[in-house]
């Protein structure tokens, strides 16, 4: 089994927008390749009216950035590229340089698993400007979508309460590799299993499914194709019995249910896809029952997600376990993160001190949080997150103040905390260090198992789907002070752009 | 330039669910191999509240069969897996089987770039019933989201009015191979390029770009920012002018559009990613006017549909082409088209007749349409689509009618119409016989126009996004017949299943 695979391209390195490589150019050009850059990849917002995310995708980077290489053919391609005001796009100089680029940044990330809340670095890279602009658009691609089915899926198990979720969107994925990705994702948050087999190969996801109603539909009569399903899957046998009527399906399967047993064998289940699941859930556990055949499970799938699960079960609806397709694998609620990869410090060389930067832009909403950020979870009493607070490394340590304990809520200057009597913890953990992978692959499992213990620990309050706690994430006082000093240079002068 | 690659991966065989093997399994094992079945393609409802859809994909489906294989190391994997109730889930034998597996299909499909309307064949595949299904998932997620995506793009190219819409979503797809499908898609159906240079290296489309705000950043002023992208790129210089505020953004650009001036260079445009783009995009046309720059081109950007496209030029805002990610990479308004691949009609060798089949489920929006089906789009005198309809080519080969004439629409059996007096088209059109394509893959500038054409040709009461027109699709009187005589057959017996 190849468990090294990574669910990206072999071609990385042109995974990404033309402007990486005009800017690149123009940093080559100018001399400016010392230059160094501190970049942090964030979300603004939790998805789905969540208060946290599931971190995903980190187990990936390393792979990434050193598989990060231009071929002769990518070369080729670009020195073809036309600019729109006549000329070639590229200098040949330049191309000579990217032939024979490798990455040099370091990068530290959140582990896979881990929760992650909004405005905090669940990636930071850091080294040559020009090296970590080159990696922004496939970064944001592995982690933005991988974190948004894994906070999905967190939420789909949890209204599943204990009762496994099968994940089997892939037809309904966009695009193949956004399938394997999907199932990666939903794996590490929580979902049993795939239907996805190139997902179960490269990464040892359990791998399940039924039969389609195409089958029943190839044989003259259900009963037939039941009777052929069981005989070819008498260890595997879920049969599917809506393709026709529930009540004619359900009675099929207690005749196939009753030969097996005189085979020895067991019926695993039945699957419905259609109609009011509650009421036809509920009328085959109640035949099933009445023929003693108590054991087989009823399995149900049809656009469902968190919230047509929860409705389900709070009906009281006897339902074994659930399959989950097309809204998960799109996160069809809400189908982006909406993450970015912000310059949040630069320096000239790797020698001088770091200057802290921030984006105005005409929105509020989209001003950035400067400096060298680490950022450390603090724990409450009963071992749960009770906040999380950014900090300027370089700040810090220019101040000589190993650790500040006063947090300024980043949506709320007027929220301040004193945080020194909590266990703390860093969450960013080195990754990549100079283009190289610190360590080998982090088995899936261990990310598994590190997002159970997670949501597990987290409380009640942050985990309902209505109106959950907001959960605190705030800057360390002196990294808000750098903040408001940057606000204060900018301050535009009012009033602003006049209507028309 | 490699313009034979596909935006599937190589491994095609794999990139399917877990049953699609389970029942070829028990196709093989009950002696089945040369039961053959047809398949059609095709979605219940528009998107987007779209009348139509613009059929894309098909120009990968040749070699998307052509390439379908086992490896070693697939079977290997497949060997290793257990059964839920004991044992393996494959036999040997059965393995060694699939190791030299080809799919034996005929493949008819839409064109790419055409319009498709709901419940038609966009795909249609007939051949022994085990080689259909190991097609279905892929095929599926080929299919299903690029027409997703063209549609979308279809809707946003139409908003803009004729100016360009450049796609650059790469960062927010879902999946790296989402990206390049997404750039695909986007082109066919009339975005005039992408930012995507895999895609462009792929498949020729032309790629474009400005820079970042990290560059901007990058630098201790704008105003030097942007002297030194202008110096490096004085063919391709757009300036993005909201890092910090755009009036000063705008006065920046002017000073580096008048030195450019002095060296004989023109400022292409500037971007702007945030605030009111109607507002500050009158004010920056105001602004370059004034200063004798009224070459200056006005670019924006930021989470723009249809939608706010057609807001924004309904306001009357002076913005000359429009970036569009996250919105239309994902679909967001809908990212799943909901494609399904469905058993029409099946027969035990080529040399029996067809019996047509139905999916009836405990939906009536579910139920199938039956037969081996064709469908033939009828024109008005205009030369616009008028209505398009679905015939049984095995039912009308074996009346002897050459052509029936009378429409039942399928959503209304009272909606009856005679197109007799109507010129008529053939839509479905020969990819793939006997798992080999007919032809090499179609330029994708030939059905780009081809999208043109057609979207062209359609009157505008279908394209309006508000209400638009439902366009009629409809069966031939023979296949509404056999489709009634199908429902009349399987009719349960009132009352459904009770209540609890």
């Amino acid at each position: 089994m190849a468990l090294t695979d990574i669910s990206y391209p072999t071609d990385v390195s042109m995974n990404t927008d033309l402007y990486e490589l005009t800017m690149a150019q123009g940093l080559w050009e100018s001399g400016r390749l010392e230059e160094q850059g501190c970049f942090t990849v964030f979300f603004r917002e939790a998805p789905f009216g969540s208060a946290f995310a599931v971190m995903c995708g980190t187990a990936e980077l390393g792979e990434f950035v050193e598989n990060f290489r231009y071929t002769d053919e990518d070369i080729e391609y670009l020195a073809e590229l036309d600019a729109p005001g006549g000329g070639r796009l590229f200098k040949p100089a330049f191309l000579e340089f990217l032939s024979s680029f490798k990455p040099r940044v370091d990068i530290d990330a959140i582990a896979e698993g881990e929760l992650v809340f909004a405005r905090e670095p669940m990636v930071r890279v850091s080294g040559p400007m020009l090296d970590c602009q080159l990696l922004e658009t496939a970064l944001l691609n592995i982690v933005g979508f991988q974190t948004l089915v894994a906070t999905k899926t967190a939420r789909v198990v949890q209204a599943a309460a204990g009762r496994p979720v099968a994940e089997f969107g892939l037809r309904r994925a966009q695009g193949p590799d956004g399938g394997v990705a999907v199932a990666r994702a939903s794996y590490v948050a929580g979902a049993a299993s795939t239907s996805n087999i190139l997902a179960g190969r490269r990464y040892g996801i359990p791998v399940s499914g039924t039969h389609a109603h195409s089958w029943v539909l190839s044989f003259p009569t259900e009963l037939e194709a039941f009777r052929a399903f069981a005989a070819s899957s008498p260890k595997n046998c879920t049969l599917l019995v809506d393709t026709y009527d529930v009540r004619e399906g359900v009675q099929n399967a207690i005749t196939v249910a009753k030969e097996m047993e005189v085979a020895g064998e067991r019926l695993a289940g039945i699957r419905i896809d259609s109609g009011d699941l509650a009421r036809l859930s509920a009328y085959a556990r109640t035949r099933f029952d009445e023929e003693g055949l108590g054991y087989v499970k009823i399995v149900v799938s049809n656009d469902l997600d968190e919230h047509t699960i929860a409705s389900l079960l709070s009906q009281g609806a006897p339902i074994d376990a659930f399959g989950v397709g097309t809204k998960l694998a799109t996160c069809y609620e809400q189908p982006a993160l909406g993450c970015v990869y912000k310059l949040a410090a630069r320096r000239s060389s790797t020698s001088a001190p770091w200057t802290p930067v921030m984006k105005f832009s005409e929105q509020p909403f989209k001003r950035t949080i400067p400096g060298v950020q680490g950022v450390r979870r603090y724990f409450g009493k009963n071992g749960g997150p009770a906040c999380d607070m950014l900090y300027d490394e370089a700040y810090l340590a220019g101040e000589g103040a190993a650790r500040g304990t006063t947090l300024v809520a980043v949506n709320d200057a007027a929220l301040v905390m004193d945080v020194s009597a909590l266990e703390a913890r860093e969450l960013l953990e080195p990754v990549v260090r100079t283009g190289c992978a610190v360590a080998p692959r982090e088995d899936i499992e261990v990310a598994r198992a590190r997002c159970a213990a997670a949501l597990g620990a987290l409380d009640p309050e942050y985990k309902r789907f209505l109106h959950p706690q907001a959960y605190t994430v705030g800057m360390e006082r002196g990294l808000a002070a750098v903040r408001d000093r940057l606000v204060q240079e900018r301050m535009p002068a009012a009033p602003p752009v006049p209507h028309r």
